[in-house]
């Protein structure tokens, strides 16, 4: 393959897979995103280094297309998974098009990680049995369905909504979820400076006020319960 | 540490974390389920190997235990994520009460590899906004609440449901969703002998009735879609 879609998985450089490592090792051209791991970069030694964020998506996909043209062995390294709720798609979209031989390789994902590194489940028995994931901002910009999102039972895990969580939180509230309702954001997920604040749903856009992205929202009963673990992130509880 | 649960991923044995496979090959003892590739547990050199298959939970928890006590390198090796619809919580609570030293580790979960290895999307812009996940037998042993899966719009996704697929089908089309609702069945996610089958959620139990274990089903219009990628699963359309 000459070009390799891959996941860098939540910030940890030793959550990476390891089809993952071997190819960012590999690799003669890198494209990195901002929230990639600095080690992560590093180990891509022999390689040209390409920052994504002075690029818009357009010129991404044609750096993909161009250097992978050449039969270079390039990488697009991305935050998280390639797939989930981030831009992966456009970019294998681009490669096809261009008739680019690629491949993809999953990373582990933030929100089947918030069990095992913030100690948060996303089902428990007699809790909740489902779990439903939104991104804080629809697809196309416009409001989420919080008819819908107010009436669903269980867990609700919502993705890059920290910067609007005061007017998500009172919608929520406003479309019948419980005020008192407990609700988590988890901070920096497995980082070393990595912050839970636990509050209600009508108090956890001030509670939080001060964490920084990256940051996922859990709002659900399963919020309030901490599974048995170590080395867990700082949690604030605030109810 | 002495004792780590730690994640392997899908199967594929590439898929799982660097810091996983450190673990595994630096292991006293390796406690092992049946789903993960013989070849990670050949990592594990040096290690007395241990099959789950043969164990009760509760002597799971006990191996793990009484080894660690004894300040072996112990490594609980689970498939897909420990937290995920696994019992890894169980094992964490009790090296807790133990009062052993543990750490987990995740692991790629098949549910956010789906778009990424079987070419099938969560969520697309203008198709579905929302992924509810469950898993095919309630935790208590009990019915899922079809009243409510019948009307939640969106994706959903089921584990351990295969064999239960017949009777989970007819009573999500008894509650409300379309007979003709696209649904998938992905058998085996990231091994060579991966299979996807494509049929509308009316005939889907009968088109997937030659799948193997493991397997995921997902219902909703993102399983007729396929996301451009190399390398997909053979892909079987009954519709």
């Amino acid at each position: 393959m000459s070009v390799a879609i891959v996941g860098a998985g939540p910030g940890d450089p030793g959550l990476i897979t390891v089809r993952g490592l071997e190819l960012v090792e590999a690799a003669d051209v890198l494209v990195y995103d901002r929230l990639v791991s600095p080690e992560l970069v590093a180990k891509a030694a022999e390689a040209e280094l390409i920052a994504r964020d002075e690029l818009t998506q357009r010129q991404v996909n044609d750096v993909l297309v161009r250097e992978g043209a050449c039969g270079l062995a390039v990488v697009r390294l991305k935050g998280g998974d390639p797939f989930v709720f981030g831009r992966g798609g456009e970019e294998a979209a681009a490669l096809a098009a261009a008739g680019i031989e690629f491949e993809v390789v999953p990373g582990l994902s933030t929100l089947t990680a918030l069990p095992s590194l913030a100690g948060i489940p996303l089902t428990h028995r007699g809790v909740s049995a489902q779990v439903t994931v939104v991104t804080g901002t629809a697809g196309d910009g416009g409001e989420l369905d919080y008819v819908r999102l107010g009436a669903t039972p269980g867990t609700l895990v919502i993705f890059m909504g920290l910067r609007r969580l005061e007017r998500i939180a009172a919608q929520l509230i406003r479309h019948g979820r419980p005020f008192d309702e407990p609700s988590a954001v988890i901070s920096k997920l497995s980082l070393p400076d990595s912050h839970v604040v636990v509050a209600t749903l009508g108090s956890i856009a001030t509670a939080a006020a001060h964490l920084e992205s990256p940051a996922v929202v859990v709002v659900g009963e399963v919020a309030a319960l901490e599974l048995v673990a170590r080395d867990r992130p700082e949690r604030m509880k605030v109810v």
